[in-house]
């Protein structure tokens, strides 16, 4: 048993990913930091945890958590993954990143979204945790830097089209909707139950989030040319889920081929990408507690314009199940373990 | 007092009617018809207009119909209304009509999205029912055509600008999500509870929904040269509430112009369009059971495009309320006369 | 007009104040006060309040207070009314306090369950607002304790049943559950929407619930006799909505008395109170956004025991809505003034 | 690998068989019943399926499932069960039938509350399949009659009480709320999401419900004496979970008795019950997803009185994950197989 560590386990992805971890037969948690919660139960915490993790929250530094695990998930806010992470990392750990501290490779579009790096010089080694485009270099990797949710639901959406040329990268809009778990567990007016329960809005709007660098880097990288999108994120009264509807001009090439057919073939041996038959939206509440993501793609004749559609769960595909999933190739493990428990619905 | 009939009114547009006509200082409802509930009382069908409504639905002939009121709400289904409204008229009576038979000026277009139209002869005499582009029309008409929920939405947000020139009429994407009482009453898996409660997914994708031909003969109208749009709905885990994300490319006056300031010119007289301040996005929860519609405005500088949002309560401006908001201007009421409650939150 | 003053605007209750009053013919909202948004419009605080209330929020000394408005309601935590009320009551002004400072009659219960009381010579001169029990009452005085948001809801259900001897008052069990609005606007962790949707569960189980005394003390004034109570609230995944149900054995006269014909009888002329025909429950949506208390009466003849269900929202006669119906009273207006508007339903 | 059938696949507890299934290493799905959807593969009728369960639903006779499998579910309505089950029983089949058919031993409790029983004489041999009360029994059994959802909250809850003589049964008061899943996945206007959301309400009032006699019938047994409840179910505006609140009156010996010790002592071993430390009450969004029991003791000394709540997902341990519980026993499986996946929260 491999003996992992969660840096940050009291928010809502630490607990995603004791509730994952629970199942899973190749690793032990045996460590879990928590400023706040130090001292209690993680089960205490997080009472759906009971009888099934078995763990205290500690407030441990850096050197009592490199002896107590040999493999680690930062659940930290950004910033704050700088400071840890590059001491796992010298103490020969290997880590999964979930904060966007190490996604980014260019400290200089980092910095202009966040603020000063302190260790740029880790951006090389870091690898953007998307196995179903970075899969080989995740199992190289001691450091895999955990996409972003609305990243991993539109990079995924994106990527096979942007490589063949089906669609013109100059006219790409995201609207991108998501459950309110993906605010964090921080007590805050503006995420109470009666201020979102029952409605609905955007937010951050006009090129303003924070993930638009991640996702531009990727869709740059699988176009071979800068790629600007417009995206426009939108709180939904659920906790779990992000749909993105993404709309892109059809290039001549689109528009003649069968798209159903090429993102078949790319991802057919995807265990955790569904494609849906043509004309079958997805829908959040079907991968609700999965790590899947469903996609779908839909040409609209009338305007001569693709619509993408994907549905993940946030904090599963969109967070700490993919962590797992990254922690599994990173360590020989079966890529699925510990992650095939179906979405549940209703 | 006018006399008032509610035909269809068993439905939640009719429900909803009934609930904003209580607090009306210048009519009385005299007539709900209703197959499924004849011989009950409306306020036994739906119990939260108990003691506010006192009216027993029935089955009624046109003919025992007109006897019965002056002025009538059709809240039937397409197709229903077209067998219904040109008896009222002939009647003398005036109408308000909420299905989409009377919405579409060129039956040619009707005929393409819904059906045979069976009284093109009226469609001429039909006023489109959009105050804030209509309202002196509506005056006289006695044949108003009430707008679609989404119409309402993205018309109000869209059409001053393309009158303008500010975006390219070529490009827009409108992106809307509307709760589920759009989906009315009736008995059926795909909106029972557990099946919406909880997710989020897009339906009628790929230019389908026959909102569209509606709302592009507006803003064609509008823009001074046909437009066609790319429109996705997405059902919303709430009852209440209609947001649309619209995006378009700025033109060069559009990019120069102060489009907040020509919003707020076009809209400073509207009683019921509440223009926000430029970096505050609507919100479903805002306009809950009012009849506002709150409109925002943002530029994105990285990609010169303009998003525009809007925010409406689709039973009441998107429905009930416009209807009643036309059947003021229809005879000679204050407009607002009846639709001043405020929006309920939380 | 009489100018109106809130004091505590920002919280969920002072919000519903001010969107009840805007429809209020004979009032005006001369100050609203609150620490936290001093400067801030209230309608930017609360947006659904645009284009209605236009009043900004100040940090007003007691001082600053009385020359603002000429009627007050205090919407502050128990503790901070003590402070405040007895000042604007030295100086000639009528309130109606929402907090619990002034409901419990007997300093030494209210010291009890809260804290030390500083103005008990005010106990006796509080009328506690239960327009259906103490209306004559309410008129006469210059300060109005509203009830609390349980207590209205189980005082009204069983207030009759207790005066007639119906039931045996040392049987009664109350099960309440509440909208999460009840808990306020502050920041915190537990009721954060990811916390609360979705989910249900008791709270302060054991007696131990403040709404205990003052239910307590208005259940033995019906009574006659000390009566003591089981209470059990629980939380709501949903906004606004009271609904009890309430257990008590019957006594022989009340198993033979129609008890129907009994609440009909006290509550017919009741303008709030909707007695539900027999056999039928209440349900919140019913009532949502509306004074009404609706009422029901079932019998259990397996066990001889009465059910009593009633169900309110809780933030209007649970809390603002009654205390405008207060308001009314103690100023001679309508005493349905601005309360009218039908339940939303959906 | 045992053969599993499921008879009416295309339900809600149906489908969350085959979601937990999908995670069992010991049998596999090998015939999937459903009239409605014959023809059409399971996993399109429930998308969260995709990938995880492939089996097309079929309308099979009973000659034909038979061959098809070596287990049977019966997830049909009651009295459907009845014409089923005996066929496979006299196929030499094993079945857990998750209709009421077969819990109430005694025929004439059943006539009263259902209709008439066509083969009383299996009664008999049917196990009331609650594990922790009858886990021998059901290891022997061919036919467990799989408890009802409220049954399972209020036995588990009440039984060690009752059998130590800790409560007064006389006393028994039972509210319990259920999520809508609970009403099954017919279309009708009274489960529409538009009905049910943002809402709460009480149904079947005054000893009414169908699973009285259920539950009366095993807390008689525990307490060795005829007891009669107060029932009353209630609709929470969530998709899954029970929570039931129960009152009782201690005993002398109840009230100088250290329950939480005595729940600690009985349940101690159970794989699916978690006592909750005193002071905590549960809540159904910790239990969500899982096979889980959780209870709470609570005493109220103002009232003498015990309160009992317990939570349950409805469909799982109150429904299908008690039914595979069952079936592990019944083949001498480890009894949490296919179970153990934590519960999900938010």
């Amino acid at each position: 048993m491999v003996r992992v560590g969660i840096v940050g386990a009291s928010g809502y992805t630490g607990a995603e990913l004791a509730r994952l971890l629970a199942g899973h037969e190749k690793v032990t948690i045996t460590a879990a930091t928590s400023r706040q919660y130090a001292g209690k139960a993680l089960a205490e915490v997080f009472p759906n945890l009971r009888k099934r993790i078995d763990i205290t929250c500690e407030n441990l530094t850096t050197d009592e958590l490199v002896e107590r695990a040999d493999f680690f998930f930062t659940a930290v806010p950004h910033k704050t993954a700088m400071d840890v992470v590059p001491q796992l990392l010298a103490a020969g750990k290997k880590v999964v990143d979930l904060s966007a501290d190490f996604r980014i490779h260019d400290s200089t579009t980092y910095e202009e979204w966040y603020q000063k790096h302190t260790c740029p010089e880790l951006l090389d080694q870091a690898v953007y945790g998307l196995p179903e485009l970075y899969r080989e270099q995740i199992r190289q990797t001691r450091l895999t830097a955990n996409p972003g949710c609305y990243p991993t639901s539109v990079i995924l959406a994106l990527a096979p089209l942007l490589r063949e040329e089906m669609i013109d990268p100059a006219t790409l809009i995201v609207d991108s909707k998501s459950g309110t778990s993906g605010a964090g567990r921080a007590a805050s007016v503006g995420t109470l139950f009666c201020e979102v329960a029952d409605g609905f809005k955007p937010y951050k709007v006009g090129g303003t989030h924070r993930h638009i660098p991640e996702i531009e880097q990727e869709l740059s990288i699988a176009a071979g040319q800068p790629v600007t999108i417009s995206f426009t994120p939108h709180l939904l009264p659920l906790s779990r889920g992000i749909l993105s509807t993404i709309y892109a001009a059809l290039t001549d090439k689109g528009r003649e081929t069968d798209l159903q057919a090429l993102y078949e073939r790319v991802y057919r041996e995807e265990p955790f990408v569904r494609l849906l038959p043509s004309g079958t939206p997805p829908a959040t509440q079907h991968v609700r507690g999965s790590n899947y993501c469903d996609l779908s793609l839909q040409k609209d004749r009338r305007t001569n314009r693709l619509i993408v559609m994907s549905a993940i769960d946030n904090i599963v595909k969109g967070a700490s199940g993919q962590a797992i999933q990254n922690m599994n190739l990173m360590n020989g493990f079966p890529e699925t373990e510990g992650l095939l428990g179906a979405p549940f619905f209703p």
